[in-house]
Formats: structure tokens, sequence, C-alpha cells
């Protein structure tokens, strides 16, 4: 049974289509290889309310994780401990580890000479001011730690929204937890370019593909617009057995190349 | 009263991480440049109760717009409309002006010799199946028409996921459509690059020209990890007059300069 996750990305520049959701794609790349399912990304503005509707939301579907991102830093508009507090019910406290964690920052930070002088003002106390009944994460390049709690079954981790400060907590904290809960499953692909027939016409061959290969998943991605024949066929399939998955695959892989050929296409794998 | 927008993305491929959502960073731009605002943007695979109940929140919130994009063409994965139609307890039904716009393009893919032959397979009529009470939007670059249509006094449309597709649509047929509904209310803004303070020490700053500035909203993006100080300020309005908002931003940029530089940060005006 392949664990599901749910990814809310917070953030206004995100809505005003000021910033590519980079985020969303780097985890669910990272969560889908570790080998559980990402089953919805929801983004939200930097609105406490907003923030608790998703959170509240995502809950109630029961997926094994909710990682969310951005919204942990010091400034008015980082709301989303604020938005999960509300969501669980929570008060928001100050929590002593995760204020050893911040205040040992800023203490390098002045013994560096990139702020004047040590001082936790209460914009650096908010960093440490998480729902009640979390823990915090080292961040290993930032200010801001990570958060990570649970509610109903559900573990929720809350991560900054600075790629590089997301990208480092996770690996250090939250992938041991992923890998865990996907046991032996893995996720295995592969990617074949067909060109010289249109997409309506590969439709009834990835159906037939579908049926005689019922643990694969085959997807077509028309590279331009249909009529100009180039597609690239993805294959999936998640498995706890390589040697199983990649059999899987080629199985797949062989039968599309051959109703391919047949019907006039040409084919070539690409690198995935 | 700014019009709020909801953006549906649907595609397997955006949930594992395989392709980079680039059509709700392009839409949520666009849209807010209209003069409107996304609220939500939601990420789902292709399995139609996943579209439906995503379809079903969408409208509870009432925004005057809900934009989907994926799904329309003619593979088994192509699920979008029968989605909606369930989530708005519709039946799918052969619509005949979309009928002829797929017939039109399969005759010239034909005439040019893309194809074979003219032949309207039970995959290419699929195209041309859409809810109850729709209507396509001429696709001028591809095959599958969008689909527009209303329920509850909001307007769902429907545009595929072949970025070239989608906005060749979007311009064409939903651009205006927006615009009217936008009114006379145009969004604007300006950045301005910080360095030599931590996004802790600008905080307060920004918490000061926010509350001295009520119609502008001014967001700090560290541009590196915090503790490296180089932050870009975003500041941005939503106006119905040209002359005030470019008042109201300048009004901004210059306190918020003249605060930084007094805490020792350095500036510089950024093209937006």
């Amino acid at each position: 049974m392949v664990s599901n996750v749910e990814i809310i990305c917070v953030g206004n520049e995100l809505l005003i289509g000021k910033t590519l959701n980079t985020n969303a794609h780097w985890l669910a790349k990272k969560v889908t290889t570790l080998g559980l399912a990402v089953k919805r990304i929801t983004v939200v503005g930097d609105d406490v309310e907003e923030i608790a509707q998703a959170v509240r939301e995502a809950i109630q579907r029961k997926p094994a994780f909710i990682i969310t991102t951005g919204g942990l830093g010091p400034t008015f508009d980082d709301k989303t401990l604020e938005g999960v507090a509300e969501a669980l019910g929570r008060r928001l406290e100050r929590n002593e580890e995760a204020l050893k964690m911040v205040e040992e920052k800023y203490k390098q930070y002045a013994a560096e000479g990139r702020i004047d002088r040590f001082e936790m003002t209460p914009h650096r106390v908010k960093m440490a001011t998480l729902p009640e009944g979390s823990r915090p994460l080292r961040n290993p390049v930032g200010t801001a730690p990570g958060v990570i709690t649970e509610c109903e079954g559900v573990v929720l981790v809350m991560l900054p929204g600075v790629p590089q400060e997301m990208m480092a907590i996770f690996e250090e904290s939250v992938e041991p937890l992923l890998r865990k809960a996907a046991g032996n499953l893995t996720f295995y692909e592969a990617s074949v370019e067909v060109w010289g027939i249109p997409e309506s016409t590969l439709a009834p061959l990835i159906d037939k593909a579908m049926r005689d290969n019922p643990y694969v998943y085959i997807k077509s991605h028309p590279k331009a617009a249909e009529g100009t024949p180039h597609i690239e066929l993805h294959i999936s399939t998640t498995s706890e057995k390589p040697g199983d998955a990649r059999r899987r695959i080629s199985k797949a892989v062989m039968q599309m190349s051959e109703m391919i050929q047949r019907e006039g296409g040409r084919i070539r794998p690409r690198r995935v």
C-alpha cells in the first residue's frame, strides 16, 4: 500500500505569478522517487484563515504526511505556523529547543560581523514560536527551523520557502521518515519519444497496453500542439521488487513500440 | 472589489515531479496583471473523483472564475471534462459546435498528409464530448477545444495542458472575459534589492511601512539563506487609478529605502 503525501505551498508570490513553484516540483519528485505518492498540491496566500482551511481539508483526506513550504520566517506575512495552530486547535508557544537553535544562529552572525550585535528581537523569537506539541527541525543553511508535529495520525512537516533551506531540512530530517514509511516500495519509470502519429492515434494503443499491463501506468505527453506529431510516452510503476518493476516496464515499452511502428510511427528511448 | 480566480491543474505528471507547473505560473501572472486575484491553485491527478472533488470545493468558495488546465485530450487519462460533469451533476454529451471544430482539424491534418486519411475515431470524438450546457472555445494551435460553462454564478473555463494551446485559447477567449470582470482595476508593482541587513532586521521596518501605507502590500523575499543578507523587497498595489497607484508605490519605496539605509543596509531598484 503506497503512503500518500499532500504538499501545501504558502506564499502570495506564487499566487501573483512572481515565483515559479520549483519547491512543489522538487518535493513531488523526491516523494515519488522515495516510493510514496503525492495526491494533491495546494497553493494558498499569506493568510492565516486560508492556510488553516487548506491544512484542515488535507488532514480530513488522511494522507500519511502533509508537507508545507513557506511562511516560517521573521516577517509579518510569515503565517504558516499560526495557520497550522489554528487548524489543529492548538496554541502557539515559545519552544525552548527552537529558541536555542535560532539564538545560536544570531550569535554566529554577530561573531561573523553580519549583524551589529547579538539580540533576540520579537521578530527573531517569532521563528521559535511553534504550535504546542511540535518539534523543531534543524536548519543547516538558514535561520528558521523546520517544524514537525502530528494530528489524527497525520504527520505535518513545515519547511521554509527559501529553496536551499527547504531542501536541506528535507534531506536531513524528512527524507529518513518518508523512506521508512515507504518500506521497500520504489518508483520506476521509462520514457520513449514518438514521432509521426498524432496523440489521438496513439490513444487506443495506450488503452490496450494499459489493459495488458495492469501494474504499469502509461501517459502520453504531447511535446507540441496535437497535429505536430511529437509525443513523449512516460511509463511508470511502483514495486517492492526492482527485478519485477524492470520487467514490467520493459514489457510495456516493447508492446507499445511494436504497436506504434505498426501504425507508421517512429520511436526513440529518452533519458528520464 | 477584486474578482477572485481559482486555478486547478490536472495531471499526474505534476504530482510525480516530472513536469514543472509553468501553466499555473503563467496563468497566475496573467490573471494578476489583468486586475483579478488568484486565491488558490490546486493540483490533482488524472482521476475523475479527485478532479470532481477539487472543482466542487472551489465552487463552494465562490470565486468569479475557475480555470482548469490539462486533461482535455484524446487519451484515457484525459478526464477533466468527466470530473467537471461529475462535480456539476451534469451529463457528458456530444457538442455539435465542438465536433465541427475537431473534424475541421483532422480534415486539415489529412489534407496536409499528417494522418493517412480523415476519420473520426472514438478518441477524437471524445474531445468534442462536453458537460451539458457548455460551449467550446476555439483552439488556434491544437486540436482539443477549450470549454466554458457556468455553475452557481461561477464561470468555469477548461484549458488544455499543452502550454502553447493553453496560452492561445486563454488569450483569444478568456482574457477578454477577465478584463471585463476586472473593470478598471490594475495591478502595480515595484521591486528593490536590499543588501547588508538580515530579514529579521528588515521585518519591523516592513511592519511600519505597511501600517503607514494601508493600500500597499510589501513582501520580503530572501535571495539566499537568512544570514546572507540579500533580500528582494516586492511592493504592490491594485488600483483603478494609475496615478494613485504609482504615487502609493513610490511613497512606500521611499519610506522603506530611508529606513533601510538608516539601519546600515544598501538598496538598489530592480526591474520587475
